[in-house]
């Protein structure tokens, strides 16, 4: 798994349809389903007949955690559900990424209620790509 | 109009159904479609039989300003669409609040494409409150 600025990362060797429905399924492994799909490629080909990737938006929401996170701080819906997009990377490759919980919350302020939610999900989130990524080796190379 | 560390709000003298409608109108004005909306009184309700006030989650969508910001950078779906927020505040009085996109994009770096695409979704989110504002005089004292 790869750490950017915001966000967790990992590439799996999987057709994108596959590796959508795989996501979704180790999401729910760990208490987050998924609220909210946004078809990027069919929206921005829609609305601008622009060509783009095979791209999804998922957002991904544990219930207890946004509970306890809107419980600390009303407007922190403004950061809810927590994306994990999906897309197609090249030849049977899938790129799947997770909003990193702990930058993103961080923009709230100093919270420990927030900090708390924010680390658990942030746990959560990594079992879910870790799952991804065991379930089927990366090809050497990759 | 407030401006939160992470987020730009209004409160208006209106009931949370009329200014849902009027939000949605408003985004439209500035180019936002609603792509998602999460009902989160009924999401928690059905989940966790927890009561909460009336609250929406609307992924405001502006398709040129996504595609830009997506050829800048790949992961930034992991930022959009870009969140608006309506709840009860009290009797007859709703807060709207939208995510400050410059704070939300600077999670991702320095990336001048990305920066501008922010700046230009600050200014129509700004005119979408500073018009739900206006459309509605505050009422004195509040």
């Amino acid at each position: 798994m790869e750490e950017t600025r915001f966000g967790l990362r990992v590439r799996i060797p999987l057709g994108y349809d596959e590796a959508v429905e795989r996501t979704t399924a180790a999401l729910k492994q760990e208490g987050f389903g998924v609220l909210t799909a946004i078809d990027v490629k069919e929206t921005l080909k829609q609305k601008l007949d622009a060509e783009f990737r095979k791209y999804i938006i998922l957002g991904a929401c544990n219930p207890g955690l946004a509970h306890r996170a809107l419980q600390a701080e009303t407007d922190i819906g403004l950061l809810l559900p927590c994306n994990v997009v999906v897309y197609e990377h090249g030849p049977g490759e899938t790129v799947v990424a997770a909003l990193a919980p702990l930058p993103a919350i961080g923009l709230a302020g100093e919270n420990a209620a927030l900090t708390a939610v924010a680390r658990e999900a942030d746990e959560r989130l990594r079992r879910t790509l870790t799952s991804l990524e065991a379930a089927i080796p990366v090809r050497s190379g990759s």
